[in-house]
Parts: C-alpha cells; structure tokens; sequence
C-alpha cells in the first residue's frame, strides 16, 4: 500500500471564472491510524456545483473552504486499513473524504462513512441517483413543489445528476415534464432516454422572450412547478409562464456562480401568481435522507432511475473537470475515477 | 330619500401614475328593489393599493376593472331599504360596493354582505384592523411568515392599514418589530404609537447601501420574517440582511405598480439563505377570516390594536385621494366618508 497521499488543495479563490491554477497537488505521507479511524482508499470522486461556492470567500449557506486545505466533496471507496471494529477492510464506503486518494477517517463519528451495497447498485450511483445529487432532487420535488398528477414541472441543467432524477421523478408522479439543457444532444438524451415530455435547448433560446417562447410551447398548460438549478435568465422565462399557486425549489443558481449579476426582472409574478419559491440545501434535511434513498436506491436497482456519467481519469484530472462542469460540458454526473 | 346614485367609473386606463381623468363622476337612477336585494347607503369606502392592479388591463390574480364600470371596492354602510328578510332598515353592514353612494345587492348571495357590530368596534374598522386589512396582516404574519418569540420582523408601509397591524400583531408573538415607513412624521407614529421598536425612513436611505446599512443597523441579529408592501429597493435591501431559514410575505408591490422595473437584485440570496418567500391574497383564504377577524376585533375592542385613518370628505374627493394614497401621502387606512 502506498505510504503517500495524493491531494488537491484550493491554492487561490477564483476572481470570475475558476481556473486550474486555483487548485494545487501535493503529496502528504500517510500516518499510522488511532484508535477508531479507518482509512479509505478512493475509487471515485463527486464533483458537484456547489463546490464552486464554497471556493468564495463570502457568506452562504456554508464555511468558505479553506486555502491550503483539501477541495471538499463526496468520495465513494474501499476500507483498505481499519482500527474501528464496524469497518472491514474491503468494505464499500460512501463520505466526505475530498479530492484526494485516501481519507482517514474516524469512524466513531456518526455519518463519517456509510457503508453501501454494490450488489444491484454500482459504486458511483451512490455518489449520484442514489447520493447526495438524488436526495437533492427527492428534496426539492416532493417537499417543496409537492407536484400532484397532471401539473407540469420544469427543470433546468436537466440532463444533469439532480435535473434527471427531479424529471424521473415527476414523470413517476404522472406530471408532464419539461427541461431545459443546452445544446441538441443534452435535450434528445433528456427526452428520448429519461422519458421526458419535452426539453428546451437554453442555447437556442438565447433571451427572455425567446426562452420563455419556447417553454410556453412546451408547457401549454403553465408550469406548476419548477426546480431551478441554473437561474438568470431560465428563472426569469419560467417565472413569465408560471401558473397561480405555482412553486419554486431553488437549488442552485450557477448562473450566477461567478459572480455575474443576475437580477430577476419581475419579481412582482411571485406575488401576482402567488407563489412559493423555496432555497434549499439537502444536506439540512438529514431526516429525509432515509426514505429518499431507499426510495432512489429501488428505483435504481430496477433500472427505472436513469442516469449518465461522465468520469475523468486520475486526480490530477479533476480540476479541469471541475471547470468543464462548471461549463455545462459534463453530460450526466460528473465523477473522478482514481482507481 | 335620493332616487339618483353618484358613482365613479374608471373612465380610462392609466398610463403610468394615476390621473384624476381615468375617473368619471356619474348618476344613475336608483331602480326599485328586487326580491332578496338590499340596499346600502354607503358611509364609508375603503381605498386600497390593490386596486392600482386592477385598473391595468394585464395578466393579475385578479380580472381587471372593466372601463365603465363602478371602481371596485370595499364598503361599509347601513340598510335603507330591504326585501330580504335577513337584513333590517339601520343594518350595519360591510361589503364590496364600490366607489358609489348607494349599493344595491342581492343579499342571498353568500359572502355578498355581512353585518357588523358597532357597540365597542367602529364601522370605520370594519374597512381596516378589523376588515380586509387587518385580515391580510394577519394572514401573512401568522400563516406565512410564522414568527417566534425572539425574532426580527420587518414590515414595508409600516404605518399602513396592514402594515401597522402587522407589526403589533408581530410584537404581540414576542418579535422584535422593525417598520420601514416614509417621512420622520410616519416613523414616529409607528415607534411612538404603534409600539415598533425601530423604523427606517427609506426617504432618508435612498440607495440600497444605505437602506440596508439602515436595516442593519435597526435589526442586528439579522431578519427572520418579513411583511413586503413595497418591493423593488426594499426587498433588495431586505434580502442583504435576512438571516438562514428566514420568510418573505409578499403582499404588494406598490413601487412597481405604474410599471417601473423593479428587478430583485440578488435572487440568489432566497437560495443561499435558504428563505421562503411567498405571494398571497387574502380573498383567496376565506377560510382564515373567521378566526383572523375575531383576534382581531378583540384586539381593537381592548384598544390593543391601534391604527390611524386619513378620511377624504364626499365622493367627488375618492380619486385624488386614491392618487395620494398611491404616492404615500395618506397615513395609515385611507377612507372616503359619504355621510
């Protein structure tokens, strides 16, 4: 086993857009294990776009990451040495362990890791449908839109981890769903392999009247629900076709992840259609994570949840990749595999 | 008793503010009553920012007024002729006559009037904190913004006919109760009177840096909830101060209502604060009124729920003070008094 840990650090914060010299890779030696830790060689690393937050130095919902420290994410691995009796070596595991190729990790902390069956499930599903980014949309769609049959729901970053699983989900729920993406190939793959009523390609639609044009046609009916992943101008465009009583899960808003304004324009349609538009994050709602996956978790086994991956080679790969999420070139969820 | 009603029409939609030409004076012959009609001779009418909506001929929660016909409206007044055996000669009443000085109306029709107790609560109140004002304060503050013992709640328009039962509805729950209001004068009432424990003159911060350096320094554990009559730079300004989990009542938006844009600034802030914000009408929650209105006479009835009044004298004089009203020149519930 190597002695010797690989690990990407955030070097500097982003002024505008991220860059790959914002990132760093160095190599720490491995210590001997205490009492209780376990040490987790990672198979594949999550990039996700909060993490792109969380490289600010300003207040959200979250801590800024620290210079100098490893970059944060979810990891998915194997127990390759163990001090803590709950953990065998070989065993799959899903945590927090960062860009890195080992976590050490004391187990006794409860969520620390989570040990996961691969049986009908692969490994990297828990880093996407059956993880963080399909608890996410579990959240938003059945907590906050709350979609009865019948109503139309949009998604925005459709094609991606939490928009596929948002659509799936409510077309499961008998709603007409519509999602946005960019470019032709993201929107046949949204419609023709995740069962969606139809996608708005963002980039054909490149302002308000014509964006919102094209989700009128899309949703003759109005839209009901809308689970906003990108913001600016998609949120503006839903929000001109939202119906009354219409509600909003605000996930994220990368549009804006750069710093760029993006002003809502008429905020006034919240009041006129009386609607709820919601901010949340999955990982303050840790009480519905047991039903949402399970109910992810079957969905999945029976191949009635869909999904695409995108997986970079090697850790040093993972900072271009990051960018390139952060671009909209991804398709599917976006992985690092080290091993 | 008169055989003629003098009624205002909207004559003519506006096209930006309010001019006293988009109204007409008319009369029209009183026409002998029908079986189960009512009529109302009018003492008071109740003049509301929502009917700035209704005078535009655009998508809204509600139809607009047609041109010709009678301004809509609220009214309280008294029974001078009746055949409907529920209501009596000297009745007092409340409905929603409009801008007219008589109401005839087919009484059989629920909800069509209803009739008041003025032994300790004064028709008058019936138009506001105990009326569809006071309703819509109560409706927002208990229902949407749900505040606890310790927080900071904020109300735009605060010495308004809502905004004024918001804030001791609020300080009652134990909150901390900021307004922000227009002019020293107003200010001073809502803190003196009202019992608020602070108010901000947006007329001396007219920059969101300085309203928001204002709220700040007027809320300093953040804001939890807030009550929006205004919109545009205040809700900006409020969203740069709203603590995690905190909730927006969205009940008017008055800066917007002669069409001036009035983008949010920072949408993202509803996510990264993880807010609610959420538009109501209170016509839209009848089922609310019954236990809203007797909270509220109550608290009027034992003089713990203060509001003030501008009355305008005479039928002829509604139009200007409904354009007063429109720029903030009333103070706390504009009526019209006919007798």
């Amino acid at each position: 086993m190597s002695s010797v840990n690989r690990q990407i650090v955030l070097a500097s914060r982003p002024q505008g857009e991220v860059t790959p010299d914002n990132f760093r890779l160095i190599e720490t030696p491995l210590a001997p294990l205490a009492e209780g830790q376990v040490r987790v060689r990672h198979h594949l690393l999550s990039l996700d776009p909060y993490m792109r937050g969380r490289m600010n130095d300003t207040k959200s919902y979250a801590p800024p990451q620290q210079l100098g420290e490893v970059m944060i994410g979810g990891t998915a691995g194997e127990v390759v040495e163990s001090r803590n009796d709950h953990f065998q070596l070989g065993d799959r595991v899903v945590g927090m362990g960062g860009w890195q190729e080992y976590q050490t990790v004391d187990a006794r902390d409860r969520g620390a890791l989570r040990k996961v069956d691969t049986t009908h499930i692969p490994l990297s599903a828990y880093l996407g449908a059956v993880g963080m980014p399909g608890v996410t949309a579990w959240y938003g769609l059945v907590r906050i839109i709350a979609p009865k049959a019948g109503e139309t729901v949009v998604v925005s970053a459709a094609s991606g981890a939490v928009g596929s699983a948002v659509g799936q989900l409510a077309k499961a729920r008998g709603c007409r769903v519509v999602g946005v993406a960019g470019g032709a190939e993201k929107c046949r793959y949204v419609t023709d392999e995740l069962g969606f009523d139809a996608c708005v390609d963002y980039k054909q639609h490149a302002d308000l009247k014509a964006l919102s044009g094209a989700l009128k046609a899309a949703c003759p009916d109005g839209i009901d629900g809308h689970f906003e992943n990108v913001g600016g101008l998609v949120l503006d465009a839903v929000l001109l076709r939202a119906n009354a009583f219409s509600r909003v899960a605000l996930c994220g808003m990368i549009s804006g992840y750069n710093g760029e304004p993006i002003p809502l324009q008429f905020p006034q349609l919240m009041l006129t259609n009386r609607m709820k538009v919601q901010g949340f994050i999955v990982s303050e709602h840790m009480d519905v994570w047991p039903e949402a996956l399970q109910d992810l978790g079957g969905l999945v086994a029976a191949g009635q949840l869909k999904y695409r991956e995108t997986i970079a080679q090697g850790l040093a790969a993972a900072p271009d990749a990051f960018i390139g999420l952060l671009k909209g070139r991804n398709f599917g969820k976006q992985l690092v595999q080290l091993i």
